[in-house]
């Protein structure tokens, strides 16, 4: 029997080039989705929360095909995504003598797919790897586009690569077991599409945001496969991010901010988001790019799946202090992502003072 | 007055292709040289033997310019290529709020290109960097080709990455400072690329091995040119070292395993591939690929620039269990560069058995 496989795209980067297969229920025949994964080395790295619901379904596979595996479990949570659990993996397939054909698997949300795809980028100049994401926010977002990294004391990301993974493998019945809160996070970056790039995927997402919050598959499949289109299609155009690719950052230089001023984990990166894509609507906004009505739009949509729209307790000066901080940012400038009506982006640098003075506006 | 450049040349990879530019007392230039040195932020990662030599130079010309520089000087030695120096030059960089348009000159030995060439591959995803090489050993091997990276407790160049730096800029004078057993072990990977590929190249060795030893500008200056043109040949067919670029590891499996096993410092790592050449033309040898005068040529050239050809104090078991965790390994077999005839290199693996049978009897 073939796996329930639902949509198949390519992110198309010439050699480098991979499929993103969206199904449900079919982790079990990961190794009839991925040819790569053979008889060979495979490293799972995940946490244990996910473990404890999917490894099985994993192994199960690998042991069809006799695959000799190990499995690196980190703890939970954003804090674990730092370069001394870098060092720790590496050590870990360091003593079982690793070699440069094994394989990756990173099974879990955005925390695992980042510091693992990370591992595989520098472990012995790189080795391959594949993103199974199991959250929402990792299935439509961080596991497509060969984004990796850790953070530092200093700032999200700040240690990391662009290195591509081998396949990503979205398989929705892992978001059965995902909480609310988090559930909500993920759609955050299916609204952000919506904005940046689509407008009738944002009007489609106005008319189905019960559904997806409902979990109905089809939508759901949908919404994710959109998703994973739109992402694909600018980072083909922009892997390195020296262009179009920054759009996907709507939201974020306000959000990243939050993240960090507010304390990891505290704020969700998807909600940070979510609060981020108002402020940037805003200051959209006030640049005559954007109208009220549209801002009111992007609100709803984002309230409609339970994400926050209001400001967190954070002083304006630290928030500013926090953006001069961000990866985009040239010459002095804090860039920020702004909608020219729904469904079209720039890039716009600021001064920290204007920030700093439509903050104490907005 | 034009700077006074001897050689130049390019390696090739298409979009990333970049210049190596060879010559004698032109650093106080650099700026003319690449003009990706302006005057946006530079940081300088250095030591402190090289910056009390040679900073200054280079800052003349970053001054020339204005440009907006730092200096981060690392302590001498291999022992100091490890994960927790590029956590610290991060925190360095980030504390500045170095962003991404931030370029990296490394100044000194392999130690040094390596670091800060891993450096500039992982800070932010990926900034530029410039090589400036300092040791003959970093001239003629190291800064080119894009391969960074920090050792492991477990492993020479175990977290790396493939990360071509923008601009190799050899100056020659800085070798007037190297001293004699540096610049010899600098002289084994020379040897090497003769070996490996270019029997004319040998030969021209043979005949001048001793103007090279007594500095003759000319002949240095065209053995350095001549490795690099070699090394940025097999380069551009295989960057990632999935096929023919495992030849420029002649007599390096032996060698890693001897650094490793001698304690890192106690064997240079050209004296450590200096006998582990010989012993690689030895197992050629045994599989009747090479000719004892052949044998005795390599050794001969090797002696006549004060490179080891005898056997360091290791247990040959130790030796092996060492040789099992090289990069190179792939199905549970050591693999070596061998010589078919001087000039021709093959890939060859062999079972840990067989190398204890080999060593002794050597």
């Amino acid at each position: 029997m073939k796996p329930p496989i639902m949509h198949e795209l390519v992110l198309g980067l010439g050699g480098r080039s991979y499929p993103i297969t969206i199904g449900y229920n079919f982790l079990d025949s990961l190794h009839e989705v991925c040819p790569l994964i053979t008889s060979k080395n495979i490293v799972v790295i995940s946490n244990k929360t996910v473990s404890a619901l999917y490894l099985s379904v994993i192994t199960s596979s690998l042991e069809k095909i006799q695959s000799n595996y190990i499995v690196i479990n980190l703890p939970d949570g954003e804090q674990e995504k730092k370069l001394s659990n870098v060092e720790l993996i590496v050590s870990k397939m360091l003593a079982k003598n690793l070699d440069r054909s094994t394989v990756i698997i990173a099974l879990g949300g955005g925390v695992i797919g980042d510091i693992a795809g990370f591992v595989a980028s520098v472990y012995q100049r790189g080795i391959d790897f594949i993103q199974v994401p199991t959250t929402l926010l990792s299935q439509v977002d961080s596991s497509v586009g060969g984004k990796t990294g850790v953070n530092h004391l200093l700032g999200k990301n700040m240690i990391g690569s662009f290195y591509q993974p081998k396949a990503v493998v979205i398989d929705i019945k892992t978001l059965d077991t995902l909480n609310e809160r988090e559930f909500s996070a993920g759609a955050a970056e299916i609204i952000k599409y919506g904005c940046i790039r689509d407008i009738r995927f944002f009007e489609w997402l106005e008319q189905n945001s019960m559904l997806i919050m409902s979990k109905s598959l089809e939508h759901l499949a949908y919404a994710i496969r959109k998703s994973c289109e739109i992402k694909s299609s600018i980072v083909e155009r922009d892997e390195r991010e020296s262009g179009i690719r920054a759009t996907l950052n709507f939201g974020h230089t306000f959000g990243h901010a939050i993240e960090s001023g507010c304390g990891y984990g505290n704020w969700l990166h998807g909600e940070a988001v979510s609060f981020g894509m108002v402020l940037a609507s805003r200051l959209s906004q006030k640049l005559d790019l954007l109208k009220e009505d549209e801002v009111a739009r992007i609100k709803n949509l984002l309230a409609s799946v339970n994400l926050p729209v209001n400001s967190p307790k954070l002083d304006n000066s630290t928030f500013v202090d926090l953006m001069k901080k961000d990866k985009k940012n040239k010459n002095n400038l804090i860039n920020y992502i702004l909608l020219d009506g729904i469904g079209n982006s720039l890039v716009r640098g600021f001064m920290p003072e204007e920030i700093l003075d439509f903050l104490a506006h907005v």
